[in-house]
């Protein structure tokens, strides 16, 4: 890994550091917050949509906002504070302040026996209940009492926020990328995603563009489908889109294929990946997961995978106080940043090259590009590589399909493409007429 | 094996035992002594076609009668005699009575070497002959006499008989089932195949029915010619359909599928084997077997597959004395009555499922659904199943793809979309409409 | 191997002898010398193309004609000599009398350090330059003096010439067998291709053919570019296509199918060696290799795939002096000419069958067929094979289609379905209108 591949993992945790404090939920003050500090990062529209709105079968909840949450003993001691831990508070928990005995508060209790230290992460937002999550080694030790506990919470009319960034191309075709920031503190799941839409909104942003770029920072599950609801009319342009989640943990790169299983995004993951020579995984699609279940919905059926590492559910830290900033790894984010962005760009330079003399090989000598070869330290796969091109060069075939045929990595594909065309021995065909 | 299932194959075994003496063949009183005794178990309606009539490239034989047969050695004594068992007899053999030496007799008398204890079955359908089959010691001890031989037999134009069983459906689309019963004594081919057949009919009797179900209870080849011939103008009625053989013995299931290959009933018997988690094989379709033969030819191309247990040729008791009533277990035979009625039953219950809110997930807690799977013992995969039924749910998948698709066990899927409907959250497309 | 079989590889082998001291290359008199020896053996007629004329973005070079080549040492003995190999000098190497110092000669010396003993076979064919090749354990051996070095070339406007030999068939769809004949004295690369395509020219022309065969010698590269520019017009006539390369060394037989991947020629051609037994291996196509990468171009996208044993670059000898007479045998010649004529022969014999009474079963007895199956010794796959092109015979499937789907050899599926044509019971779909 380069130290400038490097670096970019290391500000990826530190913004992910950041943000870990904050309570979030998919509501409220906490979200905002979050949207506020990644608008510092890049350029963020903001977008609400009022409580009570309906969306497709859903209405947008009330808003959640959490000042304060304790649990007392006997003695009047704090023993459970949201001020430790905000995974302490079911998320969406209904405001309460009673005294009650050990037997009363137990059913509001949760704990993880397999991980009797670590605190897990719970909600409610769809059902009106409140609760404490605790580590259970705490949990079992608590005496027989009389406790008073708080949740100082409103549950009122508001709104659900999120933010878009988007990055005009040269072509209103877009490409997506969604990352959920409804997770209070947890890291994982979902600051990475975050931190990785961010950096990949940076290194985009710097450059020429063929395709507009939407960076999506909203609420798991009801954010997808608010924006789904407002964008209804306009989804048609999204060519190609990703989610982006669980990409900070130590194990390899897994990337879910889209419902359609060929799209685009598709081959271009399963290309780069390849590419890369590193493990890696290639799941199909399934229903479960994160918002490619809207993206990908039947309705839909939009072109969305979903890039992670380790997958929710497969890694025993998910949902738990243990999904912290150790957790993640500089040298992984940085890993998951080149990975994303190597299919992007990949997407970005693909296209349909057709051979302009499709009658025999040309002769190459002739029109200088076995010149351009000359030192080149690959010129061997270069010139094999426009064999391919030239070969397949048909109209039916696109860069990456070379690179899949041929066993070439991309980019000497790409590059032998550019070779040729300047040499007007091949022709792209336009946008929108492949 | 629940005792409910194992005393259904005893059932089938007794039946087998029940049929077991009959001297059966393609025609005769044999044939008809077998479908009266079926008739007693299922309500059979009797069929009929005169000898001398063409079936398509066939002709229906002259009707065979065997009363008597025998050798016996100079000494005037029977040593070999229909009433100890009926594959002495060459099935079908012309009328003989002759005095001839052994060197005479020889090339009438049929044995297995490599079975010296073993009776084969042989048979003469279409070229007059006649013959005797016996264990190879037997024929090896033969000393060299004057044998007196006798088949009183009589080969005259009447008639091919069969019998039908139609349960009839809420449609007229039919599910038809079919197995051989014209060979003497032998159990797993087919006694075992009639045993299933009955008591398949025995049990969707019971039940009300989607689909019309008529069983066919034919001598093989000749039979399945004169059926198809005879209905011609109607086989298009036929959705799903099933030849049973050879589903006594101890070995694993095999199903051999369809011509076409992919029928929905290849569908159903490879989700049933799966979903029963036991050892099977399921095996390419070939021209070769059973009277998937004739329902399968090119001109009629029917969805049928043939279930089996070890197919024919690979075991050593085929067409033999001991292919008997120790061959064939009731456990087997339960086993083969609940792998073929799990994959009736799973065509029963098949749907394409349309998602009513295609465009993003609906909120199930809002359709009482979640209340619904409270409690349940499997209410995590059942929510899974929801999920691909209304992923899934574009029209193009039938309940059988999305177990496939999705990896759950079928009932699981089945049971999905049933509290999916009562929500009102999916729909079933109407038959026909597929 | 039978022994008429291995006179064949002996008598290709003898061939090869003969043409091996001759001096190549893609124009000139060694050439014409070559077409005129394989003119004594098969009946060739003689094409030409002028130097200067243009043929698809190609233009026929000058011709190189080659007198004798020497490099002398101070006292004036010839240290290498054309006389001694014609590998010692670049082939198309332009006019030089010159003398000069050691340091000067190198840039215009060749050898392979990784094997010392052996010289390399090195061209110039589209740029102007001279040089000399030579066994590096004798270049490195040269010392410091004063060289003088003759090539006594010339390169002047003349004709590129090939020879085809067209034997015509009933049909005008026509196969086309093509192996370049450019390379100086290499045997693998490729004198056996030739003596390949010269024995299955004699195999050919002594029987009665459906299709009409045109064998194609011509130089690689610039001569199929300038075949295919001159008879653009009626490629259309070719249904099959076969590039004959590197058939003669003793590794196993490599097939490298067609860019379609399953044109009747990769068909025809996995079948035979399926059907052989032998170890082998089959290659998806590359635009790489011989003379198919004009053939398989996307403008003419013929179905042409590459015979070879061990493909070019995978064995040592590849264009080195090793090349020789005893890298070629006789015995793997032999088995590279049974090897096509098979794949060939399969081709002669392929059809579809359409099944005249597709209604069920044939009686077979009835038709005499199973009375020609007496006695055969095969007769039990032999009825397995007619019981497949029946069932397949529903216009869609060609004979080698039954091969494949049945797991029979071809020629059993051949034979049987003669047999039924024989007997009525199936018809030959007329050529054309399959």
């Amino acid at each position: 890994m380069t130290p400038q591949l490097l670096s970019v993992g290391r500000s990826m945790h530190a913004l992910a550091a950041e943000l870990y404090p904050i309570c979030r939920s998919i509501t409220g003050a906490g979200l905002r917050q979050t949207l506020d500090l990644i608008g510092r990062q890049i350029r963020l529209e903001r977008q609400e949509i009022a409580s009570g709105t309906r969306v497709f079968d859903w209405t947008i909840p009330p808003e959640w906002n959490l000042r304060d949450a304790w649990i007392k003993d006997d003695a009047g001691r704090r023993i459970v504070s949201l001020a430790e831990c905000n995974l302490h508070v079911v998320n969406y928990s209904e405001p309460v302040r009673a005294k009650m005995s050990l037997a009363e508060l137990r059913p509001h209790l949760f704990s993880l026996p397999e991980h009797p230290d670590w605190i897990p992460y719970k909600y409610s937002h769809w059902e009106r209940s409140w609760g404490f999550c605790l580590a259970d080694r705490q949990m079992r030790a608590l005496p027989e009492a009389k406790y008073e506990v708080c949740i100082d919470a409103t549950l009122e009319p508001g709104k659900l926020d999120w933010g878009e960034c988007c990055l005009p191309g040269q072509s209103q075709q877009e490409v997506v990328i969604s990352s959920h920031c409804c997770h209070p503190s947890l890291c994982n799941d979902n600051l990475s995603g975050i931190a990785l839409a961010v950096e990949l909104a940076k290194a985009l942003g710097d450059r020429p563009r063929r395709y507009t770029y939407r960076f999506l920072f909203m609420p798991g599950t009801i954010g997808a489908i608010a924006w789904l609801a407002r964008n209804q009319a306009s989804v048609g342009r999204i060519h190609h889109g990703l989610v982006l989640t669980c990409v900070g943990d130590a194990g390899d790169v897994t990337y879910k294929k889209s419902r359609r299983g060929d799209a685009a995004i598709d081959r271009a993951m399963a290309q780069s990946l390849r590419d890369s020579g590193k493990n890696h995984a290639i799941l199909d699609f399934s229903p479960l997961g994160y918002d490619e279940r809207q993206f990908c919905s039947p309705g839909f059926n939009l072109p969305f995978g979903c890039l992670m590492r380790t997958p929710h559910g497969c890694f025993a830290e998910y949902h738990t106080s243990a999904d912290n900033l150790e957790f993640i790894r500089p040298e992984s984010l940085a890993d998951s940043f080149a990975t994303a962005l190597s299919a992007l760009e990949m997407l970005e330079k693909n296209a349909v090259m057709v051979n302009v003399n499709p009658h025999c090989e040309p002769h190459l000598g002739r029109h200088g590009v076995l010149a351009a070869l000359r030192g080149h330290d690959r010129s061997r796969e270069l010139q094999e590589a426009m064999m391919w091109v030239l070969n397949l060069g048909d109209g039916e075939n696109d860069l990456m399909a070379v690179a899949q045929r041929s066993g070439l990595p991309f980019p000497l594909v790409s590059q032998a493409a550019q070779l040729l065309a300047g040499a007007a021995l091949v022709a792209r065909v336009p946008d929108g007429q492949e």
